[in-house]
């Protein structure tokens, strides 16, 4: 089984549905990685902060090696985290991340989130996370917007990103960025499901020619392991009437009917599982189609509910960066 | 009877409750202005886009001649519309304003929204509106937030305006203006009300030493006017249970209700109306304090509503700023 692509506008084609590796613990990674090429996904959307680009690279290499894959033949994302903003930091670190990768280009490299925080070595802390020294202080770098965007910039030219891309931008950042870009980002990756769907974002993107990628498909699912109190009062998408009954209609799961309703609109998606089954079920999510009736259903569940806000994590802090 | 004063991060003093001078009508509005400023009004909330400030100015200079007040005891507050936002526009239009005014300072100066378009000279149209040339054709500037704010920096530096801030911002777009600013912004203009609480926003702009200005206090009522979809489906504020039963317990009127719920959080708040005794009633809004739980009831009203977008006027355009 293979996901159909799209076409960036960076000339690329990027699969449509790929396998997210957030969350995927050190320990399983590199088996996770093999088995999710072994089961036909070719765009795997890996990141600094999630700590396991290393075994990331080690799945991808024997991978390789055993013959079930190219490395032309997959679609490698990783993301900038915001301590690396800084125009001169943006060029050493993405070399890391390659280097952890095994590999000399990313298919795709994102500005993870649109804030600038102080630089913290590698070789102190890494992944750096939000807070410096790993305590409870915020640092904020000055570096723009603009300035890390011409960074990115610098890597296609260096031929160390094929295309570059943002994420967790609204829209006022997405239009400020369309300003200045000479290279115009070729994918917008955000929070997007049932309880926040995002329709007047995904219309602005589609407008500028940049496909929108859907993380945290499943909605409030992926963040009760993270003990998030409004994830643990929100009904589970999976387990929602509505869903079910779409399912059961299709002879599909509730995970294919919450991936369909975001590929159908032309979304990228980047669902993660561990199971092997479930990762062959979730790549099927093309062949058939939700009703209009589908459809109007799940326009009524919005709820505005945004899992990934700093915010969620820690409410202490002054990360009002979605306010 | 006189609203109480906020200290400004440029070291001036803002009135909390101010006379807000949208949807004024040009028939009425110096006789308006003249009534406000009569009543106790100090702070004048006028822009561009409002199309009447020739009519304010001539209130103004009524209320000044006729000994009710002098320049120096006025708060007069304007707004730059996008079609001004080129660097060498900012100066001239600002010019035109003040003229308009009959005053030779702005006290505070807004970028009315982050968006560039481009330039209409004002002997063609003013105001200019979104689209180019009055159709429905949106024609963007590429003009960056950081270049418009450096040139509002520039009114500061030349006395035009004495303190700047902005409108309708996002949490990203304060923070990116937050690194690049000489001059920090020292208000922020959003709507807020029960519907829409921007609690977040709110934080934000307090820890970074920024006053709120919140509009549309009375929610969904100035909206019906415009036949907005939304606003007519919204129940009112005023005839919402839960302020009329606050209303009778203080013996206020659910205006005042509305006003005191964001004077108490320390917000500044820009009411209008056309009657002298409401004008009277809405300035009375800080004797009185809302108890815990009047506070915890309106916190649940919150309906993450927004009705001044410019997808509502314009809903087959590309205008999704707020996205």
């Amino acid at each position: 089984m293979a996901s159909p692509t799209v076409k960036l506008n960076s000339g690329y084609d990027m699969p449509l549905c790929g396998f997210g590796l957030w969350k995927v613990s050190n320990d399983t990674c590199a088996d996770t990685v093999y088995n999710a090429i072994k089961a036909g996904y070719r765009l795997l959307d890996g990141a600094c902060d999630y700590g396991n680009e290393k075994e990331c690279g080690e799945g991808v290499a024997r991978a390789i090696k055993d013959g079930l894959v190219k490395r032309e033949e997959l679609f490698i994302v990783s993301k900038l985290w915001q301590t690396f903003h800084d125009v001169d930091r943006v060029e050493p670190i993405t070399r890391r991340q390659l280097a952890d990768w095994q590999v000399d280009y990313f298919d795709l490299f994102l500005i993870h989130f649109p804030v600038a925080l102080e630089y913290v070595d590698p070789s102190v802390r890494y992944p750096p996370g939000w807070h410096y020294d790993g305590d409870k202080e915020i640092r904020w770098s000055k570096t723009t917007n603009q300035e890390t965007w011409g960074a990115m910039e610098g890597l296609v030219e260096k031929g160390l990103a094929r295309s570059i891309g943002v994420s967790n931008y609204q829209a006022q950042t997405l239009y400020d960025t369309l300003k200045y870009a000479k290279i115009r980002p070729a994918t917008l990756q955000i929070e997007l499901h049932p309880y926040l769907q995002q329709v007047e974002l995904v219309k602005l993107a589609k407008h500028e020619g940049i496909v929108v990628t859907a993380y945290s498909s499943f909605g409030p699912t992926g963040f009760i392991e993270l003990d998030m109190d409004n994830a643990k009062t929100a009904a589970p998408l999976m387990e929602h009437d509505a869903i079910k009954a779409m399912a059961a209609k299709h002879n599909k799961t509730p995970a294919q009917i919450l991936l369909r309703w975001a590929t159908q609109q032309g979304l990228a998606v980047i669902p993660k599982t561990g199971r092997p089954a479930v990762m062959l079920q979730n790549l099927d999510c093309f062949n058939f189609d939700l009703d209009e009736e589908d459809n109007k259903r799940i326009a009524k569940m919005e709820l505005n509910l945004k899992f990934n806000k700093p915010t969620n994590y820690f409410p202490a802090d002054n990360l009002w960066i979605f306010g």
